[in-house]
């Protein structure tokens, strides 16, 4: 079954010699852009042979120039060569931009293809895709995978948060490759099978929810340390380094601190103050958002944070806008020793609340779209290679080894006891930023998620009256079963209206 | 060109009799719940000659039973004798369930219609399906217009408020008949031609959105009178009356103070009392909130007040927190006649915002779906009919008079003042409910939109910063052109990416 792969040819350029390589690949990356190239560069490295393609060959040619020395590379001109490059059943991993690009190489590849052959979509395509596309390839006899890869350019090389979904006959024939790939915790590879068609990348999605969350709450951390303590970008980081060392340790806090220290070669100044105040997204979060609204799960921290994004782009509007609308008379500074613990404790409670709220997500879309998935092992796989890796992880995959099916992590005696303890100095921030005027959408949403929370009963009896007026909506009675309408604008009777 | 339509029979049961009716009727509608019969009836007490039909020809027997005194109906008894009963071009207002229904019913009447008769959908559709059925019935020369109804029951009797869709020369055939049914306020119809296709169904599904916010407010401001000021449901119903006459003067306001002073007649208690604090959602919330999302646009107020539904929805998960989750502890009650207007102000400026994003929204929306509305009119059809019928939208007519494509309402003086005069009562509410516990998730939202919005240089540069050192994202900066990027973990250098 051996059989010989033509060598690269250049085209007219200057041909480099590689070794013919007769080894069939055990898997195939197409996409050589940077987070496919360091994808199979990380597999060759383990000692797996791995079949590399581009649609534009001269990036294959440059990816070889390269990295052809780090392992065992088979370089493919055309995509009839890439796919008799590989042993079967052949193992081929997407790595193209999420969206058109992807069903393009699908359909490229599908005819190529024999029975039982994985396609492994690699980047950061939209659930509901891959959910098709998995249904799409079974037609055709062909296993379709959606995994969900986090760690950027540097977790993909050196070991990234893998999140496979799709049939578990594939994740057997990849598990050993995509675990010895991962990012390793403790022993631990960050890679376990997620569940079935777009549970990898729907997973994937809520993780990136939940970064834009935490990247907004140590926004309004800097934002109050700014303009509420009057510290400096330097003197910043050095208050995000030692929280590095506490609870709040983690990847995001630790680079928050690098970048804050960052001086701009050009001024002189603190590269983060020389940066426009306009932050960009790439669609993940307001596809979290956006999935939350239709489970009907209360998702305010990812939310706001996303909703935030949006106010930082409209920076014409905003500058016509400070010049019009007023704020608070300036009231006296707090003590600041204070203030700094107070708002890393704020950034703790604020935080669990995202983290349960985006957990309570997954739970409602796991029974949704029957996944079954295993709560506690996504924060397992999540405490390294990827953007939101953090110690605190550990106390979420506790809470689900101890609790089985939480409703929310709020409820673990951990969450429940940290939360407790920092409450008083997270209301004192809010507090605060609300006497000085400054911005907190995600403290002050998270706070009131909580105790909108613990709230036995909350104002809600008024909005079903309400609705029963206008509307003839009914409601339900606390001392009796059934619905009911009361003819408001008639004879003001109440009747049953379910019997 | 006269035909006569069969009468009505009654398959089986006692034949009725109803003068046979020879004239074609101007309008038809088909579905005869409670809207569309209403719907009819208004019509038909306008003097203008309907034909009615429903699915299930018993309950037209009944709606001939019961209204026919009150005008020219013709009823028919089949979709064929419901076609013939009309002149032409058609009008034919269809009153079913969104979604499948409404499919059902276009399916079955295309067959029997004619180039250039008009479909109207008058229910809740949401607005793709209306652009898609637009396009369905314009490849068999048929005209759709997607209708917004707003006002309940009442509305649709009486005059609800009208929200047309469609194309031009459709709404020319149906203008005359429309704005006579409508509320009128000020001798104006509460019904202009909103837009092409989806335009209508949009700009009433936003209505809806908008009435969530104010709901949300409303309820936020009683649970703060109740739990924080300590009145009782009475007493609550007497201020909310009392500031019916005032900026917040509303149909909301109005029966906020209805529903609280009504007393259950088992229990003798407020009736409030026994209502179950779990509110129900028909999805235009949602909708409103992921097309926000969709667009790009913050829109915290209406989005915050759908997850707070959420959150009363979860009845047996807040029981259990309400045991385990603590609150802070209890601080004294602030002076209670300066709350209550403190807690007025802070409706009026939080209900503003809510507005304010609103209304930013149909901006947006109408530069992306091509729809040319006329903001300033919207405003105009809501002040009579519908269900967030107030005093205050003469001011936003007023404001886009006066200032054409206004980018934020905020901006214009009579907001910018309101919101000014308001902020520091606005203030002491958030900070109230925050030391004692209350979730204020809109009031609290709308307050940091404001002070996210008034800021000429927020934080989202740390953002960029964060995004550009783990994911390459890159960021402008405020000192130069292009777009840069440090290589952080290598050496540090900033690089120019665009050039």
């Amino acid at each position: 079954m051996w059989i010989t792969t033509t060598s690269f040819s250049t085209r007219g350029r200057a041909r480099v010699a590689f070794p013919l390589v007769t080894e069939l690949s055990r898997i195939g990356v197409t996409g050589l852009a940077v987070m496919g190239a360091n994808l199979a560069r990380n597999i060759a490295r383990r000692g797996i042979p791995v079949a590399v393609h581009n649609r534009t060959s001269a990036r294959t040619e440059e990816f070889m120039e390269a990295y052809s020395g780090e392992g065992t590379f088979t370089a493919a001109e055309s995509t009839e060569e890439f796919v008799a490059a590989l042993e079967r059943p052949r193992r081929i991993i997407v790595m193209v931009k999420a969206g058109a690009p992807v069903d393009a190489v699908i359909q490229e590849l599908v005819p190529l293809l024999d029975e039982g052959d994985i396609i492994i979509d690699a980047g950061n395509s939209h659930f509901p895709d891959t959910i098709r596309r998995t249904q799409e390839c079974a037609e055709r006899g062909l296993r379709f995978m959606g995994v969900g890869v986090s760690g950027g350019e540097e977790g993909a090389l050196n070991g990234p948060s893998i999140m496979p979904g799709g049939d578990p006959s594939a994740y057997a024939e990849v598990e050993e490759i995509l675990t010895s790939i991962a990012a390793q915790v403790d022993g631990t590879p960050c890679c376990v099978h997620v569940g079935p068609d777009g549970a990898g990348h729907y997973v994937k999605m809520v993780h990136n929810g939940i970064e834009y969350a935490d990247i907004q709450l140590i926004a309004e951390a800097y934002d109050l340390l700014t303009h509420v303590a009057g510290l400096d970008a330097p003197a910043i980081a050095k208050i995000f380094e030692e929280w590095n060392s506490g609870d709040l340790e983690s990847f995001l806090i630790e680079i928050t601190a690098k970048v804050l220290a960052k001086t701009d070669e050009k001024t002189g100044r603190p590269l983060v103050d020389v940066i426009v105040d306009q932050a960009g997204q790439k669609g993940t979060g307001t596809w979290t958002a956006i999935d939350a609204l239709n489970l009907g799960v209360p998702l305010t921290g990812i939310t706001e944070a996303v909703f935030a994004r949006g106010i930082s782009s409209l920076r014409e509007e905003r500058k016509a806008a400070s010049k019009v609308l007023v704020g608070p008379n300036p009231s006296e500074a707090a003590n600041r020793t204070d203030l700094v613990e107070d708002i890393r404790q704020a950034l703790y409670a604020s935080k669990v609340v995202a983290y349960a709220q985006g957990f309570a997500q997954m739970r409602a879309a796991s029974k949704n779209y029957g996944w079954n998935l295993d709560l506690g092992a996504m924060a397992r796989i999540w405490r390294g290679g990827c953007i939101i890796r953090a110690q605190f992880l550990n106390r979420i995959t506790e809470a689900y080894e101890e609790h089985g099916d939480l409703e929310n992590l709020l409820m673990v005696p951990y969450f429940t006891e940290a939360v407790a303890n920092a409450q008083d100095a997270w209301r004192r921030v809010v507090i605060t930023a609300t006497e000085q005027g400054v911005a907190i959408p995600a403290f002050a949403s998270s706070l009131s998620y909580y105790d909108a929370y613990r709230r036995e009963r909350g104002p809600a009896n008024l909005i079903q009256g309400l609705r029963d007026f206008f509307g003839a909506h009914t409601y339900q009675r606390i001392d009796a079963e059934g619905w009911y309408h009361t003819r408001w604008p008639q004879d003001g009777v109440e009747v049953r209206t379910d019997a």
